[in-house]
């Protein structure tokens, strides 16, 4: 808890550690899969988010301008069907448009309502993800995440782990970096945050990649806050 | 109504339509003015906004870069001092910076949360504002406004009513203009984001200026829809 007394803001990386993404895309994709031939939808999530940090690389890197990430998911999935032996010239557009829109309809872990509509009331809450803003806004929406702003790489015009992203969102809220606190899954997310002088809180996700997770099963680093869940994490910052 | 069945997203102007500004700033400027020898806040709220335009303006013709409004607000409040006979010298920059925030700490119009609760059942909702996030923010966190996002001219990076300011929240929402509608107390706001396609919805404040206001008392196009407050609004659009 050292260090979380002057943290005004708690903003959350969303993939993985507020939303079941792995989950969500196989749901939508098993059905697609079954149109074109077959295939399993949990293989076909993970390798479209295989492609994620590449695509993201690219814009970090300066090789292209920023671009939203349903642009980088709509490129990356034209670029996948062929491992699934989908000629993409043959699957029409709009129906590739649709399934795109799976990472517009995840699903949150079963305490995140629960925590985050007490994490309100203490502190500002907003997702600091890589998704662009309609992205959050319609996962926000479906799910009933009571978010007060939709912050993260649209906003920052940046892509994590790059500075900008958490150095921006920090700006965006009028907060020296001491004053946010990045909740994540991912230690390496929280290690960038603490590196700008954010404040951490690691929520452990056990089954984000499946039943044989081996990374982020533990925090790799003392930070600020270690919690099971959204709802021990509300206990822990007494709200 | 006619052109408003394909609308997905409700934006709304804030400072006038959504907000008391006048009231808001003036309660938070009087006890100021009371300790610095005394005047209206009234006159001191109309005053500071009359700098609004012309700060924004510096922007808009790329005589600046973009600022976000808390910077002009803070900017302008310091030129205005001298008007009431205060030497901005003799204020601390702490007590200058508070009676900045009043700006965050205004109060919507009694129709507001109520209509805005219905709306946002049938419709996306978000500021179209050229307050920026974190000024969003606050206002909506006191009042418990209830946005799916907070767009505006931090997010476009333009200040309304440069086209960009319109176009990007639509591009941002991956809307075409026709499906977003601008609702706004000012004739003059509805006909740019009518110039850029979108849908309009005219909602009289008669009394934003106080007593004697004269201009935006009723429509001066035909606007999408009409409505004389945001509850018959949400009536409107069978929300």
């Amino acid at each position: 808890m050292s260090g979380m007394q002057d943290v005004r803001a708690l903003v959350f990386d969303v993939f993985g550690t507020v939303v079941d993404w792995r989950g969500g895309v196989a749901r939508e994709a098993g059905p697609f899969l079954a149109r074109h031939g077959g295939g399993d939808g949990f293989a076909f999530a993970d390798a479209w988010r295989r492609r994620y940090q590449p695509a993201m690389e690219a814009v970090r890197s300066g090789q292209r301008p920023f671009e939203r990430l349903d642009v980088l998911h709509r490129e990356n999935l034209e670029a996948l069907l062929p491992e699934f032996g989908i000629d993409p010239g043959r699957v029409g557009a709009g129906e590739l448009d649709a399934l795109n829109l799976a990472w517009h309809r995840l699903d949150p872990w079963p305490d995140v309502v629960a925590g985050l509509e007490r994490l309100k009331r203490r502190f500002i809450i907003a997702p600091l993800s890589n998704g662009n803003i309609i992205l959050m806004l319609d996962i926000a929406k479906r799910a009933g995440l009571p978010w007060d702003a939709l912050l993260g790489a649209e906003v920052a015009r940046a892509y994590k782990p790059r500075p900008e992203a958490y150095l921006r969102t920090a700006e965006v809220l009028a907060l020296a970096p001491s004053q946010v606190c990045l909740v994540a899954a991912h230690n390496g997310d929280l290690a960038a945050a603490r590196a700008c002088g954010l404040r951490t809180a690691f929520v452990a996700r056990p089954h984000e990649h499946g039943a044989g997770q081996t990374a982020d099963l533990a925090p790799e680093q003392d930070w600020d806050l270690v919690a099971p869940d959204f709802e021990a994490l509300a206990e822990h910052l007494g709200a």
